[in-house]
């Protein structure tokens, strides 16, 4: 086994499940709250899964920030996507100078943005970049794999050291986004080998492809799985083959939040591609997850019902980049909340239920 | 007609449409933005609508407030809910002393609560307690009216004026909100009536009956409905006769704001059944106002599409006071923000899609 492959199982075995003490005694605080129980509904579901993620039951998060990661794809010369690849560094660019959707919505949610080039086709330098570039984007996986399994590896590592580092600086909640011109390719792919779904039913029409380029996204997505036959016991196998260089350093970001015990935002179809690989990886990585928002993108909802997760906000939003996550993050923030300031019905002597739906 | 019933036409009468060219102006705006065309979804339908409303494209909002609507309910008497009437000004005073869920959603989400007493029946005081109750709760519908068409009018007034008054005050983003054990049969009763739907469907858990309540409960409704005989073509008469006081504040808060052309977002169950009466006294007044969440109450879903609105949070949650609008709230700032700050593809130096997407 590869250096970078030997350190990720190493990351893999030291994720543990969540606190099921702290998840039950969570519950306990949620029904003596001023509240019929459980009306909160997903709220209280955050609650628990906090509690059970940091071990105490009124966490302190502490600061919060979205990374994400941007990488190119040699598929794009299939004609993939409504955009020309030479979008993916001028976005980077964007981010950097705080002009895109993400920056805007982190800004109104006091959300830090953390820019990684893992694989963009450029040579790029901002001061505020995170360069980690593990290769000039990918290959065109149409006609051989995506990248080396070393390279997956070693960009599935990324983002964990990534995350190691943040977690240094004192960020305790982290949302996942991306920026890579024709990563819906990859994430359909991805996807259809580890969900078991068709092509056809896998993709959709990314940031805006008509009707006859969608059948051709279908059929280059099923070129490429019968190209290279990934093996869908082996997430780390369909990585390389028919992912992506963000995806896989998003992959590396749940993971590694996962084992520091950090929650994880998990934006749309991309990010949740990245998810479906890293809770294949480590099923237990999935208990640190929370899922934002449902994208338009045709494939998320299936995504999401791969892993188990179930999203809160419904916006018809499909731009990636962490939007929807950004979003999401005060709705985490509030849970908290809801456990540190709300009265018990004892404090504010309010009187209770008077049927078993108080029980 | 009575005063106060005049005084409604007259503010019904002074509701205007939303201003189609600043809404074309802010599409036209959107599509220069670094994104796909409609990528940001809801988010995009919000940033025109506000622009309709405010008649600029990149509106100041001012501040924001939700306005929590407290009332009792003498159907009450018939054992309608899982909790005793008593907890309502239990509850007012918790909103007062800031233990509510609503008070910690709020300080979460910089919104002030305003607690308004409409029709609690009991005396209350506080300095922060807006007193303006019509009357000592609403009579028992199962029974005969729960109030006066004239006493109805005043409350929906109340609302009004209310909105006036916050108007003045700078606030320009309002939600709304409400406090009433009970309260979920007169809405049930409302859906019924101007929904044209079966009691049985109209009605459900609440704050969290079994099944043997439930069945009661839509017993008690149907019966309200005969006892009756609202007229549907009358919202007034509806609202008096199967309604509630918070329910009739909650109209005219949603009735206030479109005159003073102020967006309002509306929370759950009860809040709906109030927005369903203000559609039907004023078509126009629903072009105000933004659905937040999908409450987990039976009947939200049937409510909201009546009204032709979408939410965007699916939180199931079911506690009203507000909470679910109060969550929404940073989304609508959000969507100022993209038109205030987003960098269009010329700015950004950012290629457009080579495909009719981008037209």
């Amino acid at each position: 086994m590869s250096m970078w492959e030997s350190a990720l199982k190493d990351t893999v075995q030291a994720i543990e499940p969540l606190d099921a003490g702290k998840v039950e005694e969570a519950s306990v605080h949620l029904d003596q709250l001023t509240k019929p129980p459980g009306s909160l509904g997903r709220m209280e579901d955050v609650a628990k899964q906090l509690a059970g993620i940091r071990r105490e039951i009124k966490p302190d998060l502490g600061r919060k920030a979205v990374i994400v990661m941007a990488g190119d794809h040699g598929v794009c010369e299939e004609g993939v996507s409504a955009f020309p690849a030479e979008v993916t560094p001028q976005m980077v660019m964007n981010f950097l100078n705080g002009g895109a959707a993400v920056n805007v919505l982190s800004r109104q949610t006091g959300t830090d943005v953390i820019c990684v080039d893992i694989g963009v086709n450029a040579e790029l330098s901002h001061p505020s970049l995170h360069s980690r570039k593990v290769r000039f984007g990918t290959a065109n996986m149409a006609k051989g794999p995506a990248m080396s399994r070393e390279e997956a590896a070693e960009a599935v590592m990324v983002g964990v050291r990534l995350v190691e580092e943040l977690a240094g600086q004192g960020y305790g909640l982290l949302a996942t986004g991306e920026m890579g011109i024709g990563n819906t390719t990859p994430s359909s792919a991805i996807l259809a080998v580890l969900g078991g779904k068709d092509a056809a039913l896998a993709a959709g029409r990314g940031t805006g492809i008509d009707d006859k380029r969608l059948l051709h996204k279908q059929a280059v997505i099923a070129r490429a799985i019968e190209v290279n036959r990934p093996d869908p016991a082996d997430p780390l196998d369909v990585l390389a083959k028919v992912g992506g260089l963000e995806i896989a350093g998003l992959v590396g970001v749940i993971l590694g939040a996962a084992r520091r015990r950090i929650p994880v935002v998990v934006d749309g179809f991309i990010s949740s591609a990245a998810a479906l690989v890293a809770s294949r990886l480590s099923p237990l990585s999935a208990s640190y997850m929370i899922a934002s928002h449902l994208s338009q993108e045709q494939g998320h909802a299936m995504l999401l019902e791969e892993i188990g997760l179930t999203p809160m906000l419904h916006m018809d939003m499909r731009l990636g980049e962490g939007t929807g996550a950004v979003l999401a993050l005060p709705l985490i923030e509030a849970a908290v909340r809801i456990m540190k300031e709300m009265a018990s019905f004892a404090d504010a002597g309010v009187s209770g239920a008077s049927t078993p739906a108080n029980g």
